[in-house]
């Protein structure tokens, strides 16, 4: 899109959105805000935003002291606690840039992701230390370890070298840093994507897109001062879904959940509960987890001031219906991407709305997953690209455009054909928009597997099987999951004199490409695997036969 | 200050912030949306967002029929009334500037801004266009006049030449228009500031100003789509204190009232309840005349919803209280200026002083100006420019960089101190910073009389004063007046052998200078002025002499 010129007095030089600003200006008046952290052991470790800034410049200095410069790229391995805050604001605030590493990736797409961004120092928390090993002798040009611990560094053992103590560092670092006037147009963060095939892709946040997500975010959820936000999205996801970013425009209280699995959820809640939480993010399988727990309390919590914002995939109305009916907690459907951030559509009832719908109409709009957030631009097309109208049932690609939507994926020339000519992303995703403007998203073009809030590529996994001999066709599907929502299951046609050959063989042989967690809980033998009329695996048809195997 | 560059993966064409993207998306969400205008004659009319986005577009089209181009300079001469707000977005939208004209303005001042500005045209509204005669021998080179009227243009006697009907425009228009991709830089609107003497200076507010003035307050105030916004501010003023552009982002009811004094202020009232407005602001006489009605009232409205953002000048404690006793509703108290746009500040209470103040130190706090909006930096220098610390006692002049802080006055060489270096804009106003960040305006530096939210240039006023043959000194100060603020006084020591002028010649003397409403109420002949050790008057002896003059 050609940028037009109007009558222009001054354009040099404009104050930058950058986050320097967001968190100085957090800072001045909020000091006295507080911040909690969980750590491993479950016990709360608690400081202020002013104690928060001191380190931030400390953690500034520290790195300048090892070599970090304007511009490096810096990997961060790392759970949810408050060194995490500081690394949100200190390093892309010196410059550097924040490649966030995904945990859970597998060690090949771990050492890509840092390979491809160029990452020349990685930030590890002591827990994820073996992780960190597994990949070292793949990632050569990361030239030092700074270990999050709150051991002494001489009682760890480790062969990542050299090793710096993020604490450390700190203590010998001046709290006063002398912030550049970062150009707004910088990045501040790489998040990697694995969500479709191939190999992860980079999306660069420029300082400008989280700036602006983050204020957009404080004003459609109308956060405050009054607020306290718990971080459960891990905040290698999306950067944490701009949460920490709003809270500190707001200047709300924060509450980080620590490491943190499924099985951690009852001491979630309670923290929950008990540091007066008004504002979370996370999976639908997270806030089920939640309100399961919720139901075995003897006395129910009061969270009527609760918004939930519940993304990835739809809750379900029973959830919804039952926080509601509990404890008075809204959940708030909203939809994002790593690609277009956490915030483009949030599920808002409209005052005319409310007075022309009946309850049970309001709660099925309550699944769609919400009206366009302002500073987007949203189109629907079809497979000739024709933009279809907002009829509430013609369903086509999601197209997306505006103040956060990423424009291309850093140094990967063959994904040109994600984005159009007129700036729009391609989000893979099929949906619809009601004349409202709600959309519903109808299918995943893409096809991914969403398993507890992690993408599994299905085509990465059917090409992994089809390259074993023994495999004629595969097919890898998404089916209902309760706990995580989705998992696997594969489908393979065996060729002729490998009817042997086992499912622990086959477990073993996907191992070496995929993490644990993304391993198909079934694989099942199959004569023939059903195809659409031109061929293609009909997954629709695979899913619907298969769509009780893990939930009876 | 040098903006620095980070890690750039893509700075080219980003989306702009421009007030296109803000009502398109606050249309896309909110069509349906009411808005509500009173008319002259006290009756309302009622449409929609959609309504309005359509004669926006039809705006954009009749201007362009009449030959309006890109980059154009348009002033507009109106109320507060629904086309206003249409010409908010029609018109710089299509790339021209809206240059807002202060109808209060003396005849020379406001010929000298429609020539400064270059204005081609000039917007009015009928009632309006006396003023507008009385100027055109003033304003060679504009070339059409737009009427707004409900009356057929014919049956419209004027002196203006050539004259269009707005109306009739848009009727003759498509609602469908090609908005261009305006460059974020590009001037939305101009509003010169008179505050201080000279000439009129003139400040242009980028689309990128506007834009993230708007979704700062949205944030700030925590304005949604279920608020109603009553726009009282003067469009002319700080282009509406951004209410209607934060109304649309947020998608709020807006209400506008008309053409109004504080005549109307019972009707006014009356029509806040009716419409159940939750969001407005003012300066303080306005709500102090709100508050008088409010108490005649026999059944007290619940304006429990109700924010009302009061800037221009302090709100007193029994104003404060008197609308929170008597219907629930808060003042919050701001402070803002034409250079640095409405919302610079706003007292909101931090959650910890709420429980360490007692009640009568709450109030006390409330008086204050409240702390700086993210976004900006604010200093406090003395004299010698130092920077003073945040102890709530030192005061200097206070200094405004930011998102939305003008960095110059348009084609104004000599107006260069008025801006540091560093990018601060020299407010004139002098105040203190306390401990938690909240600003106390001490006082005006700049020397200007503040009379029912509109300035009154002393300096000016004495300048011309002592032009005057028969003055040999002459002090201008503004003294309490229940009504208006502030009145201005003048204090004259005439030459020898002009004892018998008499004050009735003086005011025809100003008249030639100043607006009615700028002539001072009282003109008093003295024997000599005070004056301070250095031998500048003395305006706080001379105010504190006379503090009783106008509230006796």
């Amino acid at each position: 899109m050609k940028i037009v010129k109007g009558f222009i007095v001054d354009s040099k030089d404009t104050y930058q959105l950058n986050t320097i600003n967001l968190i100085k200006q957090g800072i001045r008046n909020f000091a006295r805000q507080e911040i909690v952290s969980r750590k491993i052991d479950g016990t709360l470790f608690r400081y202020t935003y002013k104690d928060a800034y001191g380190r931030m410049q400390q953690l500034a200095n520290g790195l300048e002291s090892i070599g970090v410069k304007l511009g490096d790229r810096i990997g961060v391995l790392a759970w949810n606690h408050y060194q995490h805050y500081e690394i949100y604001f200190g390093l892309p605030g010196m410059g550097a840039v924040m490649v966030t590493l995904n945990l859970r990736l597998s060690p090949q797409d771990l050492s890509y992701v840092i390979n491809h961004s160029g990452a020349s120092m990685i930030i590890v928390d002591e827990d994820l230390i073996p992780l960190a090993e597994s990949i070292m002798h793949l990632c050569k040009k990361v030239r030092g370890y700074i270990i999050i611990t709150e051991k002494d560094i001489s009682n760890i053992k480790t062969r990542l070298n050299p090793i710096y103590d993020y604490e450390d560092l700190l203590k010998k670092s001046s709290n006063s840093y002398e912030w550049p006037n970062l150009d707004e147009n910088s990045a501040y963060a790489a998040c990697y994507t694995t969500g479709t095939t191939g190999r992860p892709k980079g999306v660069y946040y420029s300082h400008r897109y989280v700036y602006l997500q983050a204020l957009a975010f404080t004003a459609q959820i109308s956060m405050t001062v009054d607020d306290t936000v718990l971080q459960l999205v891990p905040m290698f996801h999306v950067i944490g879904w701009s949460k920490p970013q709003a809270a500190t425009y707001a200047g709300s209280k924060l509450v980080f959940s620590g490491k943190w699995s499924l099985d951690d959820l009852e001491e979630l809640t309670q923290l929950m509960v008990q540091e007066k939480v008004t504002v979370s993010g996370g999976v639908p399988a997270v806030f089920m987890a939640m309100l399961e727990f919720i139901r075995k309390m003897e006395e129910k919590p009061d969270l009527s001031n609760i918004r939930l914002i519940c993304g990835g995939s739809e809750p379900p109305i029973a959830l919804m219906k039952g926080l509601w009916d509990e404890t008075g907690g809204e959940i708030i459907h909203s939809y994002g991407s790593t690609e277009a951030m956490a915030i483009t559509t949030l599920n808002f009832f409209k005052p005319w709305l409310k007075k022309e719908l009946s309850e049970e109409e309001l709660w099925e709009l309550k699944k769609k997953q919400g009206t366009i957030v302002s500073g987007l631009d949203i189109r629907i097309i079809d497979e000739e690209g024709n933009i279809l109208p907002h009829d509430g049932k013609s369903s086509g690609e999601i197209l997306l455009r505006g103040l956060w939507i990423a424009r291309n994926y850093y140094n990967a020339p063959l994904t040109k054909d994600s984005f159009t000519k007129d700036g729009f992303f391609r989000s893979g995703d099929a949906g619809s928009l009601d004349s409202e403007g709600y959309l519903k998203i109808t299918d995943r073009i893409k096809d991914v597997i969403k398993s507890g809030g992690e993408w599994i590529s299905s085509i990465d996994m059917e090409n992994v099987l089809v390259s074993h001999p023994g495999v004629l066709e595969a097919a890898v599907v998404g089916l209902p999951h309760p706990k995580w929502e989705e998992r696997p299951l594969a489908l393979l046609v065996l060729r002729e004199g490998h009817e042997s050959t086992t499912k622990e063989q086959f477990i073993e042989y996907l191992s070496k490409s995929f993490a644990k967690w993304q391993i198909p809980d079934e694989i099942m033998f199959v004569q023939s695997i059903p195809r659409t009329s031109v061929g293609k695996l009909d997954k629709k048809v695979i899913r619907n036969k298969y769509k009780a195997l893990y939930t009876h």
